[in-house]
Protein backbone atom coordinates (compact mmCIF):
# COMPACT_ATOMS: atom_id res chain seq x y z
CA UNK A 1 0.00 0.00 0.00
CA UNK A 2 3.09 2.36 0.74
CA UNK A 3 4.23 4.43 -2.33
CA UNK A 4 6.94 6.56 -2.83
CA UNK A 5 6.07 10.46 -2.48
CA UNK A 6 6.81 11.42 -5.88
CA UNK A 7 6.10 9.21 -8.92
CA UNK A 8 6.70 9.50 -12.57
CA UNK A 9 3.27 7.84 -13.99
CA UNK A 10 0.30 9.79 -13.04
CA UNK A 11 -2.30 7.66 -15.06
CA UNK A 12 -5.12 6.64 -13.36
CA UNK A 13 -7.67 7.98 -10.93
CA UNK A 14 -6.98 6.28 -7.54
CA UNK A 15 -3.42 6.65 -8.14
CA UNK A 16 -4.27 10.00 -8.49
CA UNK A 17 -6.62 9.88 -5.50
CA UNK A 18 -3.88 8.31 -2.84
CA UNK A 19 -1.36 11.06 -4.49
CA UNK A 20 -3.31 13.74 -3.26
CA UNK A 21 -4.23 12.20 0.21
CA UNK A 22 -0.67 11.62 0.63
CA UNK A 23 0.60 15.54 0.12
CA UNK A 24 -2.42 16.74 2.39
CA UNK A 25 -2.14 14.08 5.08
CA UNK A 26 1.41 15.24 5.41
CA UNK A 27 0.47 19.10 5.24
CA UNK A 28 -2.14 18.07 8.38
CA UNK A 29 1.00 16.58 9.77
CA UNK A 30 3.35 19.42 9.11
CA UNK A 31 0.70 22.61 10.61
CA UNK A 32 -2.23 21.06 11.63
CA UNK A 33 -5.67 20.54 9.51
CA UNK A 34 -6.98 23.96 10.49
CA UNK A 35 -3.93 26.00 8.69
CA UNK A 36 -4.04 23.98 5.93
CA UNK A 37 -5.47 25.33 2.52
CA UNK A 38 -7.03 23.55 -0.86
CA UNK A 39 -4.63 25.51 -2.44
CA UNK A 40 -1.49 24.40 -0.51
CA UNK A 41 -2.65 20.74 -1.64
CA UNK A 42 -2.90 22.02 -4.94
CA UNK A 43 0.46 23.22 -5.42
CA UNK A 44 1.58 20.14 -3.76
CA UNK A 45 0.38 17.99 -6.40
CA UNK A 46 0.94 20.32 -9.34
CA UNK A 47 -2.82 20.88 -9.96
CA UNK A 48 -5.18 23.44 -9.83
CA UNK A 49 -7.17 24.22 -7.25
CA UNK A 50 -10.52 23.05 -9.73
CA UNK A 51 -8.48 19.95 -10.37
CA UNK A 52 -8.12 19.21 -6.38
CA UNK A 53 -12.03 19.51 -6.21
CA UNK A 54 -12.69 17.16 -9.03
CA UNK A 55 -11.87 14.77 -6.72
CA UNK A 56 -13.08 16.41 -3.50
CA UNK A 57 -15.30 19.48 -2.59
CA UNK A 58 -13.92 21.21 0.54
CA UNK A 59 -11.38 20.65 3.43
CA UNK A 60 -13.82 18.63 5.50
CA UNK A 61 -14.77 15.72 3.05
CA UNK A 62 -10.99 16.05 2.33
CA UNK A 63 -10.33 14.76 6.06
CA UNK A 64 -12.72 12.31 6.17
CA UNK A 65 -11.09 10.93 2.92
CA UNK A 66 -7.89 10.98 4.65
CA UNK A 67 -9.35 8.92 7.37
CA UNK A 68 -10.98 6.42 5.22
CA UNK A 69 -7.67 6.20 3.31
CA UNK A 70 -5.71 5.69 6.61
CA UNK A 71 -8.15 3.41 7.57
CA UNK A 72 -8.00 1.10 4.62
CA UNK A 73 -4.10 1.14 5.14
CA UNK A 74 -4.57 -0.32 8.73
CA UNK A 75 -7.57 -2.85 6.90
CA UNK A 76 -4.78 -4.02 4.30
CA UNK A 77 -1.33 -4.08 5.85
CA UNK A 78 -2.21 -5.03 9.62
CA UNK A 79 -5.97 -6.48 9.78
CA UNK A 80 -5.19 -8.20 6.20
CA UNK A 81 -2.40 -9.77 6.79
CA UNK A 82 -2.32 -10.83 10.81
CA UNK A 83 -6.31 -12.13 10.29
CA UNK A 84 -4.67 -14.95 8.09
CA UNK A 85 -2.45 -15.88 10.69
CA UNK A 86 -4.32 -18.59 13.05
CA UNK A 87 -1.77 -18.93 15.75
CA UNK A 88 -2.73 -15.86 18.27
CA UNK A 89 0.40 -14.90 19.72
CA UNK A 90 2.05 -14.72 16.19
CA UNK A 91 -1.38 -13.12 15.70
CA UNK A 92 -0.20 -10.69 18.16
CA UNK A 93 3.16 -9.83 16.35
CA UNK A 94 1.79 -9.40 13.01
CA UNK A 95 -0.61 -7.13 14.50
CA UNK A 96 2.16 -4.89 16.51
CA UNK A 97 4.93 -5.44 14.09
CA UNK A 98 3.27 -4.28 10.87
CA UNK A 99 0.97 -1.43 12.41
CA UNK A 100 4.33 -0.24 13.89
CA UNK A 101 5.97 -0.22 10.40
CA UNK A 102 3.48 1.20 8.44
CA UNK A 103 3.95 4.22 10.73
CA UNK A 104 8.05 4.50 10.40
CA UNK A 105 7.35 3.72 6.42
CA UNK A 106 5.90 7.34 6.59
CA UNK A 107 1.94 7.45 6.42
CA UNK A 108 0.87 10.74 7.43
CA UNK A 109 -2.69 9.26 6.81
CA UNK A 110 -2.03 6.63 9.89
CA UNK A 111 -1.13 9.71 11.96
CA UNK A 112 -3.79 11.86 10.94
CA UNK A 113 -6.30 9.21 11.87
CA UNK A 114 -5.04 9.81 15.90
CA UNK A 115 -5.41 13.45 16.20
CA UNK A 116 -7.69 15.49 13.79
CA UNK A 117 -11.44 13.91 14.36
CA UNK A 118 -12.68 17.26 15.30
CA UNK A 119 -12.17 18.59 12.31
CA UNK A 120 -14.84 15.80 11.09
CA UNK A 121 -18.93 16.06 10.84
CA UNK A 122 -20.78 13.85 13.44
CA UNK A 123 -21.91 11.55 10.80
CA UNK A 124 -18.12 11.31 8.99
CA UNK A 125 -16.51 10.80 13.06
CA UNK A 126 -19.00 8.24 13.87
CA UNK A 127 -18.30 6.52 10.41
CA UNK A 128 -14.43 6.55 11.46
CA UNK A 129 -15.18 5.79 15.10
CA UNK A 130 -16.91 2.60 13.99
CA UNK A 131 -13.80 1.57 11.65
CA UNK A 132 -11.35 2.41 14.70
CA UNK A 133 -13.64 0.21 16.62
CA UNK A 134 -13.13 -2.58 14.57
CA UNK A 135 -9.97 -2.39 14.61
CA UNK A 136 -9.55 -2.36 18.44
CA UNK A 137 -11.82 -5.30 19.01
CA UNK A 138 -10.01 -6.93 16.49
CA UNK A 139 -6.71 -6.71 18.91
CA UNK A 140 -8.95 -7.40 21.84
CA UNK A 141 -10.06 -10.48 20.31
CA UNK A 142 -6.79 -11.20 19.91
CA UNK A 143 -5.66 -10.97 23.45
CA UNK A 144 -9.20 -12.75 24.41
CA UNK A 145 -7.89 -15.80 22.31
CA UNK A 146 -4.57 -15.73 24.45
CA UNK A 147 -6.22 -15.35 27.79
CA UNK A 148 -8.40 -18.61 26.60
CA UNK A 149 -4.97 -20.25 25.54
CA UNK A 150 -3.18 -19.50 29.16
CA UNK A 151 -0.90 -17.51 27.30
CA UNK A 152 -1.88 -14.11 28.70
CA UNK A 153 -0.87 -13.00 31.67
CA UNK A 154 -2.88 -11.88 34.21
CA UNK A 155 -4.03 -8.29 32.57
CA UNK A 156 -7.16 -6.78 31.73
CA UNK A 157 -7.22 -7.42 27.84
CA UNK A 158 -9.59 -3.81 27.43
CA UNK A 159 -6.08 -1.83 29.34
CA UNK A 160 -3.96 -4.21 27.22
CA UNK A 161 -5.40 -3.22 24.21
CA UNK A 162 -5.70 0.12 24.61
CA UNK A 163 -1.97 0.13 25.96
CA UNK A 164 -0.79 -1.60 22.53
CA UNK A 165 -2.46 1.21 20.65
CA UNK A 166 -1.00 3.94 22.62
CA UNK A 167 2.76 2.75 22.14
CA UNK A 168 1.64 2.20 18.55
CA UNK A 169 -0.04 5.32 17.93
CA UNK A 170 2.79 6.99 19.78
CA UNK A 171 5.42 6.17 17.57
CA UNK A 172 4.49 8.74 14.73
CA UNK A 173 5.48 12.04 17.14
CA UNK A 174 8.65 10.49 18.08
CA UNK A 175 9.89 8.34 15.36
CA UNK A 176 12.53 10.70 13.15
CA UNK A 177 13.82 8.81 10.32
CA UNK A 178 17.18 10.04 10.37
CA UNK A 179 17.14 8.85 14.09
CA UNK A 180 19.89 6.01 15.52
CA UNK A 181 17.23 3.18 14.78
CA UNK A 182 15.83 2.24 11.49
CA UNK A 183 11.55 1.74 11.33
CA UNK A 184 12.41 -2.18 11.90
CA UNK A 185 14.95 -2.02 14.67
CA UNK A 186 12.04 0.31 16.28
CA UNK A 187 8.79 -2.23 15.36
CA UNK A 188 11.53 -5.12 17.00
CA UNK A 189 11.54 -3.38 19.67
CA UNK A 190 7.62 -1.82 20.60
CA UNK A 191 7.46 -5.43 19.85
CA UNK A 192 9.50 -6.91 22.60
CA UNK A 193 7.99 -4.76 25.28
CA UNK A 194 4.19 -5.00 24.17
CA UNK A 195 4.69 -8.68 24.35
CA UNK A 196 6.44 -8.68 27.77
CA UNK A 197 3.78 -6.46 29.43
CA UNK A 198 1.08 -8.77 27.71
CA UNK A 199 2.45 -12.55 27.20
CA UNK A 200 3.60 -15.19 29.91
CA UNK A 201 6.08 -16.79 26.94
CA UNK A 202 7.09 -13.91 25.28
CA UNK A 203 10.72 -15.37 24.33
CA UNK A 204 9.56 -18.25 22.94
CA UNK A 205 6.39 -16.37 20.87
CA UNK A 206 9.50 -14.39 19.26
CA UNK A 207 11.15 -17.28 18.64
CA UNK A 208 8.44 -19.19 16.98
CA UNK B 1 -2.63 19.87 42.38
CA UNK B 2 -6.26 18.34 42.40
CA UNK B 3 -8.50 20.23 42.51
CA UNK B 4 -12.34 19.90 42.50
CA UNK B 5 -13.91 21.26 39.05
CA UNK B 6 -16.46 23.33 41.09
CA UNK B 7 -15.01 25.25 44.29
CA UNK B 8 -16.84 27.80 46.55
CA UNK B 9 -14.35 29.82 47.78
CA UNK B 10 -12.50 31.97 44.94
CA UNK B 11 -10.39 34.17 46.77
CA UNK B 12 -6.67 34.18 45.65
CA UNK B 13 -5.00 34.92 42.22
CA UNK B 14 -3.61 31.21 41.94
CA UNK B 15 -7.35 30.19 42.54
CA UNK B 16 -8.87 31.90 39.72
CA UNK B 17 -5.80 31.19 37.19
CA UNK B 18 -6.43 27.67 38.25
CA UNK B 19 -10.20 28.00 38.00
CA UNK B 20 -9.28 29.63 34.49
CA UNK B 21 -6.96 26.78 33.47
CA UNK B 22 -9.58 24.02 34.16
CA UNK B 23 -12.27 25.22 32.31
CA UNK B 24 -10.33 26.70 29.47
CA UNK B 25 -8.40 22.94 29.49
CA UNK B 26 -11.95 21.14 29.15
CA UNK B 27 -13.35 23.32 26.71
CA UNK B 28 -10.22 22.10 24.67
CA UNK B 29 -10.88 18.96 25.26
CA UNK B 30 -14.27 18.88 24.43
CA UNK B 31 -13.69 20.84 21.14
CA UNK B 32 -10.17 21.50 20.51
CA UNK B 33 -8.19 24.49 21.08
CA UNK B 34 -9.22 26.22 17.32
CA UNK B 35 -13.16 26.38 18.20
CA UNK B 36 -12.71 27.27 21.37
CA UNK B 37 -13.45 31.20 22.03
CA UNK B 38 -12.45 33.85 25.23
CA UNK B 39 -16.37 34.31 25.46
CA UNK B 40 -16.83 30.21 26.25
CA UNK B 41 -13.82 30.82 28.90
CA UNK B 42 -15.56 33.81 31.10
CA UNK B 43 -19.01 32.01 30.53
CA UNK B 44 -17.73 28.66 32.23
CA UNK B 45 -15.89 30.18 35.19
CA UNK B 46 -18.60 33.52 35.55
CA UNK B 47 -16.18 36.14 34.78
CA UNK B 48 -16.49 39.17 31.92
CA UNK B 49 -14.76 38.53 28.97
CA UNK B 50 -12.29 41.62 30.08
CA UNK B 51 -12.03 39.61 33.42
CA UNK B 52 -10.35 36.73 32.01
CA UNK B 53 -7.92 39.29 29.84
CA UNK B 54 -7.19 40.47 33.15
CA UNK B 55 -5.56 37.37 34.01
CA UNK B 56 -4.65 36.32 30.39
CA UNK B 57 -4.93 38.17 26.68
CA UNK B 58 -5.49 36.33 23.99
CA UNK B 59 -5.85 32.38 22.96
CA UNK B 60 -2.66 32.21 22.41
CA UNK B 61 -1.19 33.04 25.93
CA UNK B 62 -4.39 30.71 27.28
CA UNK B 63 -2.80 27.79 25.49
CA UNK B 64 0.72 28.52 26.65
CA UNK B 65 -0.64 28.81 30.25
CA UNK B 66 -2.72 26.08 30.22
CA UNK B 67 0.56 23.17 29.12
CA UNK B 68 2.34 25.15 31.92
CA UNK B 69 -0.18 24.41 34.09
CA UNK B 70 0.21 21.11 32.78
CA UNK B 71 3.54 20.72 33.11
CA UNK B 72 3.35 21.86 36.58
CA UNK B 73 1.02 19.61 37.36
CA UNK B 74 3.49 16.50 36.10
CA UNK B 75 6.24 17.78 38.15
CA UNK B 76 4.68 18.20 41.09
CA UNK B 77 2.43 15.33 41.20
CA UNK B 78 4.81 12.84 39.37
CA UNK B 79 8.29 14.07 39.14
CA UNK B 80 7.70 15.93 42.14
CA UNK B 81 7.04 12.51 43.88
CA UNK B 82 8.91 10.05 41.86
CA UNK B 83 11.90 11.66 42.34
CA UNK B 84 12.35 11.21 46.46
CA UNK B 85 12.44 7.48 45.66
CA UNK B 86 16.19 6.33 45.73
CA UNK B 87 15.18 2.58 44.30
CA UNK B 88 14.52 2.83 40.42
CA UNK B 89 11.85 0.11 40.35
CA UNK B 90 10.06 1.67 42.80
CA UNK B 91 10.74 4.84 41.05
CA UNK B 92 9.51 3.42 37.78
CA UNK B 93 6.04 2.32 39.52
CA UNK B 94 5.82 5.53 41.18
CA UNK B 95 6.01 7.45 37.64
CA UNK B 96 3.71 5.21 35.79
CA UNK B 97 1.05 5.15 38.86
CA UNK B 98 0.84 8.70 39.74
CA UNK B 99 0.83 9.92 36.09
CA UNK B 100 -1.83 7.06 34.92
CA UNK B 101 -3.92 8.69 38.09
CA UNK B 102 -3.49 12.33 37.18
CA UNK B 103 -5.41 11.46 33.94
CA UNK B 104 -8.04 9.35 35.03
CA UNK B 105 -8.64 11.82 38.16
CA UNK B 106 -9.53 14.02 35.20
CA UNK B 107 -6.70 16.48 34.52
CA UNK B 108 -7.53 18.21 31.28
CA UNK B 109 -4.42 20.43 31.32
CA UNK B 110 -2.46 17.66 30.93
CA UNK B 111 -4.65 15.93 27.77
CA UNK B 112 -4.21 19.61 26.06
CA UNK B 113 -0.02 18.58 26.17
CA UNK B 114 -0.18 15.68 24.25
CA UNK B 115 -2.44 17.97 21.31
CA UNK B 116 -2.11 21.14 21.15
CA UNK B 117 1.47 22.58 20.29
CA UNK B 118 0.06 23.71 16.65
CA UNK B 119 -1.57 26.62 19.15
CA UNK B 120 1.84 27.85 20.02
CA UNK B 121 4.00 30.30 18.69
CA UNK B 122 7.72 28.98 17.96
CA UNK B 123 9.06 29.83 21.30
CA UNK B 124 6.45 29.21 23.37
CA UNK B 125 6.04 25.74 21.66
CA UNK B 126 10.12 25.72 22.41
CA UNK B 127 9.39 26.20 26.26
CA UNK B 128 6.80 23.67 26.39
CA UNK B 129 8.95 21.02 24.20
CA UNK B 130 12.08 21.40 26.41
CA UNK B 131 9.81 21.22 30.00
CA UNK B 132 8.62 17.36 28.17
CA UNK B 133 11.85 16.76 26.82
CA UNK B 134 12.97 17.31 30.94
CA UNK B 135 10.24 14.59 31.56
CA UNK B 136 11.45 11.99 29.16
CA UNK B 137 14.58 12.43 30.23
CA UNK B 138 13.57 11.32 33.78
CA UNK B 139 11.94 8.51 32.14
CA UNK B 140 14.81 7.01 30.45
CA UNK B 141 17.57 8.02 33.36
CA UNK B 142 15.41 5.76 35.35
CA UNK B 143 15.16 3.16 32.59
CA UNK B 144 19.06 3.48 32.25
CA UNK B 145 19.55 3.40 36.09
CA UNK B 146 17.80 0.02 36.15
CA UNK B 147 20.01 -1.04 32.64
CA UNK B 148 22.94 -1.14 35.22
CA UNK B 149 21.82 -2.54 37.89
CA UNK B 150 20.87 -5.45 35.58
CA UNK B 151 17.14 -5.19 36.28
CA UNK B 152 15.99 -4.19 32.74
CA UNK B 153 15.10 -6.69 29.85
CA UNK B 154 17.08 -6.18 26.74
CA UNK B 155 15.08 -3.35 25.00
CA UNK B 156 16.61 0.19 24.06
CA UNK B 157 15.81 2.69 26.43
CA UNK B 158 14.72 5.29 24.52
CA UNK B 159 11.69 3.56 22.59
CA UNK B 160 11.08 1.97 26.15
CA UNK B 161 10.28 5.38 27.43
CA UNK B 162 8.21 6.55 24.42
CA UNK B 163 6.00 3.24 24.91
CA UNK B 164 6.01 4.17 28.43
CA UNK B 165 4.98 7.65 27.45
CA UNK B 166 2.52 6.26 24.74
CA UNK B 167 0.60 4.08 26.88
CA UNK B 168 0.16 6.65 29.65
CA UNK B 169 -0.47 9.86 27.11
CA UNK B 170 -3.32 7.95 25.53
CA UNK B 171 -5.44 6.60 28.67
CA UNK B 172 -6.51 10.06 28.28
CA UNK B 173 -8.18 9.39 24.75
CA UNK B 174 -10.24 5.99 26.15
CA UNK B 175 -10.97 7.04 29.37
CA UNK B 176 -13.99 7.11 30.50
CA UNK B 177 -14.55 7.84 34.38
CA UNK B 178 -17.92 5.69 34.42
CA UNK B 179 -16.17 2.88 32.68
CA UNK B 180 -16.18 -0.86 34.04
CA UNK B 181 -12.64 0.02 36.04
CA UNK B 182 -11.94 2.60 38.24
CA UNK B 183 -8.90 5.36 37.98
CA UNK B 184 -6.52 2.97 40.49
CA UNK B 185 -7.69 0.03 38.77
CA UNK B 186 -6.72 1.51 34.92
CA UNK B 187 -3.32 2.60 36.33
CA UNK B 188 -3.11 -0.76 38.26
CA UNK B 189 -3.33 -2.61 34.67
CA UNK B 190 -1.54 -0.49 32.94
CA UNK B 191 1.56 -0.76 35.58
CA UNK B 192 1.40 -4.26 35.47
CA UNK B 193 1.53 -4.23 31.22
CA UNK B 194 4.22 -1.47 31.61
CA UNK B 195 6.54 -3.49 33.68
CA UNK B 196 6.24 -6.82 32.54
CA UNK B 197 7.61 -5.54 29.42
CA UNK B 198 10.58 -3.23 30.75
CA UNK B 199 11.90 -5.45 34.26
CA UNK B 200 13.00 -8.81 34.17
CA UNK B 201 11.26 -9.18 37.89
CA UNK B 202 8.35 -7.15 37.45
CA UNK B 203 6.22 -9.04 39.99
CA UNK B 204 8.75 -8.88 42.89
CA UNK B 205 8.92 -5.20 41.86
CA UNK B 206 5.51 -4.44 42.78
CA UNK B 207 5.69 -6.86 45.65
CA UNK B 208 8.42 -4.76 47.21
Amino acid sequence: MMRPQKRIARSSEPDRRAEIYDAAAKIICDKGFDAMTMNEIAQAVGMTKAGIYHYIEGKQNMLFAIMNYGMDMLDQSVIGVASQVDDAEKRLIAIIHSHARLITQGSNAVTVLVDEVAGLSPAQRKKIIQRKRVYFDFIRDTLEQLKRDGKLKDVDTTVAAFSILGMLLWISRWYRHDGKLTGDQIADEVLKVALGGMLRSPLRALRK
